[in-house]
């Protein structure tokens, strides 16, 4: 295995790379974890562990302002615009992918992590090098690997500001310079390949390329794109970024694609137009020969290939891409080489480029600042707490609780889909072993995955992001709900997430899972309710289950785990007695109408708070009494319109309490999507703090002023 | 290109098949059109279409109830269950197929096609002649292949009940005798897998076979679930039915499949124990030899049995599962020493075993009886119209506006998806041309492809039936909705499906696309409106637009295109004013308030009817004017709850109205999942016919006598 030429004096660690996994089912935790360090936000560690206050005040930590380093930059530094790159040298590029970890490495300090991005260094710029956007358009696939594009493209000034990193999204984003947003993967083909149509259709010339990751090639979409890519035969590069990172545990078993002189070689050649067009004439002039003879004469230079080259190549062939690679990735000369080929081709139909990359390509004369690290130690540390703790977050106390029920309860299983893995699922997987299943982003999949585990006897826990959950409805809805098949789901991420904004954000879970017949929806107000309703799901045998949670932290810091206790089905619980006005909160959201009481109180009401536990099937007998009992009954929910408020209203229409004269209001997300910002901002947005819910009541009771003055 | 060894006496066409193209883009028509003649509903015509009235009494057409031809199925006879299959001879078993097909043709005369279940006929005596049911597992994908399946476990006795026929269900049912319901397709090796998992982990032993199909083989999931196979490794069979039928226009340059002599041997050289088992052996020892050597070894194995292969072999070695085909599926012979080996292997990990069938493989020696079929013409005819009179669907006016609109507009295209396609879209493709794509099962892929093709600049009309649109929510949440991309969705059968049943019914998709912030929501109360709502979405160029429509008949006879009429958006309509109560209904539920209102007029009432056309954004001004009005509010809608209702609900919540005295009563769909029936019936079970209606309001009114002899 020989190592691809390094001539780049810059760079001190080795272009070998060895190994290309594609088709890992397990994406790393690093790689995607969501930094909850930095958004725990719901109950009370917010302040202490962000650098801005709630009014928008900068204080704490911001001392990344200034120049934190003297790290010259020089080549980045001419770069505004991708035009800027044309006229570089070979020497000058490698420069710049240096300079772009460089400015990286800087970045990255401030928490947000670039790790990803550092494989797709040489990419990006051989890809602005080549291709010329915005005319051509370069579509991501994947958060996380976009940040040398976004240097490149303009938006060097809102990373450099640290304040601003927390809000720099990850994702592509049609507001700024890309072509397409992109947030949940996957979807870049299919956006690209519509792209491609249109410009045919349209008689222009631009030309497209969409970068994948091996992540996504887990994702179904991937494959559906493909195969109609190769179906309508229009111009479209697809690259893949085969990342070496994946773990996958079956590695030693499974075939490597090795980079070496020959494949190096070869790559080059599959993509010169002298090689493709003595194919395309070879295809044409067998076809005229005769049928039989054209099938042999394609599949001997499709599986020719296919024995040079890394598995999955004849895949991509046999879904009609024309495979080229495996090109290192690291390589500026060579993939410069390859895409010049490639885009030089006038018709060539889908073209695959499979480049091989390593996550932790690192430059190393980067210098860690042992007082910058104990700084930011301290920022994310907690007031009278060691400087290490990390306060607990639902999915931890989630996972502790589930690994006490599997071991009295030996047929619990664990699936698990979606980007990347928190660290409490880490932690779950470990002590599961053999029964928790991590299918990646193959989110449908895992959804029917679990109903046959079900059927098999077995209890499984489909732990699934509440928005990703969306890519599995169709799955949920006909081989789950309407079978009536006990799958428990575990909505992770419910609600708003910070910084990673509309694109992860779990808004419309309640929603689309409330109108599902046989679904009981629940969510837990606190941990300890996350416990009895993990146990109320351990013990449904008969139906599927879901609930939600969402991402923060949890409001003790060391929680016993309660006893074995479910709920029983439907049975919501009254948490205060109150009489001027009654709160029914669901999830996370009682949190905040105990807020809302604790400001009334302050105010001189009487304010009944009740626990809904339930969106699906409703406690009536609750929900009646507190009709029965108050003038004005507001519903809490961290969710969109149509979900829990939506239940209870049609409930107390039906039952005639609607006429009786109780004044009802539902308090939900607002219309729109929120933008990724610090957790409570979030929420001040969405009007959802315990202040709003407060105001709501005072206006409902007529005390506008009141309710003006608490929301100054 | 030699014929398959035919030795069966009793067939008459060949056995001789000539390609596969489980690659191909398009599920041809005629196997899954959705029989629009026989459940028409909605307006007037249902009477004289279908075998029953109303109140379940049987009439008209039914003469089928005793044996129409005295067809001898000898062997047929004697099967009640699969384990009277096992000791039947080689000659049994094709006697047998030869039984199914005679029954099948049989039955098909009821205007049940089963022409899909013809392929699978000698394929499902093999299984189970193989196989133990129900101790092992056989799960289908799609419906319409298991009828032979369920002729064989025990459901022959309703199959043969033409009264009946239009119940029966061609999905696999867990009620009835399979492991795993299926409604979508594409589901069974995930729910396969699920199961063979699930008995490792319990220590079982039963085997379980997935069949799926070539129309499958488009959808993401089934790459999904094939990769986790890959890579758990479990021991499981998955038959892909490969059905020539699929017609792929770029058939004549994609390689071909072909069975012959060589290709039979393969297979079976492939399954043996033996080779499988040197093969083993080979892993284990060149794995020991070194890792370099193991590598080429397995790519010399995979690759070598891919140039004898048909294309696709590697695509499902490169997935992880051992790859074993193509075997003529009409073949019992062969079919039966393949799956023997197959069966009894014990460990082998997920396999492939490639089956090529014939559609239109017919027993040459089925009469038609004039005399029937011109009764079941006039069973179909409508009174005063010609025998072949076909009313005229809602997607037959889209189909003809949309024509009409694309000459206007030449930046129309069409993206259609979802299970087959109705005989109306087959119209719009050959009008269409390079403007129309179909992609079949690849349902997320079709809408971001249509979010490409609008950032492309053209205006991409994606059909999707609601229920499917189920498998795409992510991408219509975030590749469409999330950026604002103008897609304009058309959503057939909406509602109630009539005999297709809860999987095809399309309940939910008001709810789970009005919770999206930027999507417009609008629903066409007849074919009139329909053609002002194609103008509309053609007009909006700044964001997402769907509509949806029930699969049933228009009112007019021969509606005249009206002018280009777009809707101002947000503007319902007022259609009769009256002052007692206000009934505001949502789409196709808008006439059946105006049968409400004759009802209730007749009973001396004064109702007001209004047609909301939006859910989203709601036309509040109507809302506001219907409040001030009346003191009885009803808004009817025929989805889900979350959906109109509760966007009104929420409204008139938050407006104050509510608290000033209206009277809101929603009506929706049940909460529950309604199975397949004659329309009609199914719309009284849902309690969404006029007379429901009338009964809501006049209850609401306090005159629940008249209410009750309403419902008598």
């Amino acid at each position: 295995m020989a190592a691809a030429s390094c001539q780049n004096p810059f760079r001190i660690s080795l272009n070998l790379i060895e190994g290309s996994s594609f088709f890992s089912q397990k994406p790393e935790l690093s790689a995607l974890n969501f930094h909850p360090n930095v958004d725990f936000p719901r109950l009370g560690f917010y302040r202490s562990l962000t650098c801005k206050d709630r009014g928008g005040h900068v204080h704490c930590s911001s001392n990344n302002d200034g120049p934190v380093e003297e790290v010259l930059t020089p080549i980045l530094d001419m770069i505004d615009n991708p035009m800027h790159l044309k006229n570089l040298s070979l020497k000058e590029l490698k420069q710049l992918a240096d300079d772009i970890r460089t400015e990286l490495s800087i970045v990255s300090k401030t928490n947000k992590s670039f790790q990803p991005s550092l494989s797709a260094v040489e990419l990006t710029v051989a890809i602005h090098h080549v291709f010329h956007a915005p005319v051509d358009k370069i579509l991501w696939d994947m958060e996380d690997q976009t940040y040398p594009h976004k240097l490149l493209t303009g938006r060097r000034p809102l990373m450099n500001k640290s304040e601003k990193v927390d809000e720099l999204s990850g994702y592509a984003c049609r507001n700024e310079y890309d072509p397409f947003g992109a947030g949940h993967g996957c979807s870049s083909i299919s956006s690209a390949l519509g792209m491609a149509v249109a410009r045919d259709i349209k008689g222009k010339r631009d030309r497209i390329v969409a970068v994948i990751s091996n992540e996504t090639t887990m994702a179904g979409q991937v494959y559906e794109a493909m195969s109609n890519a190769g179906y309508l035969d229009s111009n479209l590069v697809v690259i893949l970024n085969d990342r070496h990172h994946s773990s996958n545990p079956k590695l030693d078993q499974a075939p490597k694609a090795s980079i070496n002189a020959l494949s190096s070689t070869l790559s080059k050649l599959q993509s010169s137009q002298i090689f493709r067009k003595f194919r395309q004439l070879a295809k044409v002039l067998t076809k005229r020969v005769g049928r039989g003879m054209h099938e042999w004469a394609a599949k001997i230079d499709e599986y020719a290939r296919g024995m040079v080259g890394p598995p999955g190549s004849t895949l991509f062939e046999e879904l009609g891409l024309y495979y080229i690679g495996p090109v290192d990735g690291h390589n500026i000369e060579d993939l410069l080489c390859v895409l010049h080929e490639v885009a030089s081709l006038d018709s060539m139909g889908p073209v695959l480029v499979h480049v091989v990359t390593k996550d932790d390509y690192i430059v190393e004369d980067k210098k860690t600042d042992p007082e910058e690290e104990k700084r930011l130690q301290g920022a994310l540390a907690l007031e009278g707490f060691p400087p290490n703790y990390r306060p607990q977050t639902y999915s931890d106390h989630f996972a502790k609780t589930l690994i006490t029920e599997s071991k009295i309860d030996e047929d619990i299983v664990v699936v698990h889909a979606g980007m990347g893995m928190e660290s409490s699922f880490q932690t779950l997987k470990n002590k599961m072993r053999d029964k928790f299943f991590d299918v990646g982003m193959a989110e449908q999949h895992a959804v029917t995955f679990s109903a046959g585990l079900a059927c098999g006897g077995l209890k499984p826990f489909c732990i699934i992001p509440s928005s990703f959950l969306q890519r599995a409805y169709d799955q949920v809805v006909h081989d789950v709900d309407r079978q009536k098949i006990p799958v428990r789901f575990v909505l992770t991420s419910a609600g708003l997430v910070g910084s990673d904004g509309a694109t992860q954000s779990g808004a419309f879970d309640i929603t689309f899972m409330s109108c599902l017949p046989n679904m009981i929806v629940m969510a837990p107000s606190d941990e300890f309710e996350l416990s009895r309703m993990i146990s109320t799901a351990v013990d449904i045998e008969d139906r599927p289950i879901c609930f939600r949670y969402p991402r923060g932290a949890i409001s003790s810091i060391n929680p016993n785990l309660c006893l074995r206790e479910p709920i029983e089905i439907g049975r919501g619980r009254l948490l205060i007695e109150g009489k001027d006005i009654a709160l029914l909160g669901f999830g996370s959201m009682v949190q905040n109408c105990l807020r809302a009481h604790a400001v009334l109180k302050g105010l001189g009401l009487d304010v009944t708070v009740a626990d809904a536990r339930f969106c699906k099937p409703l406690d009536i007998k609750l929900v009646r009494l507190l009709c029965k009992n108050h003038r004005f009954l507001i519903t809490v929910e961290e969710g969109s319109i149509g979900g829990f408020g939506a239940q209870v209203a049609h409930f107390i229409s039906l039952d005639g309490l609607l006429d009786a004269g109780i004044k009802w209001r539902p308090i939900t997300l607002p219309d729109n999507y929120i933008e990724g910002a610090q957790p409570e901002d979030q929420l001040n947005t969405a009007g959802l703090t315990g202040n709003h819910i407060a105001a709501t009541a005072l206006n409902l009771l007529g005390r506008t002023r009141d309710a003006l003055l608490l929301m100054c």
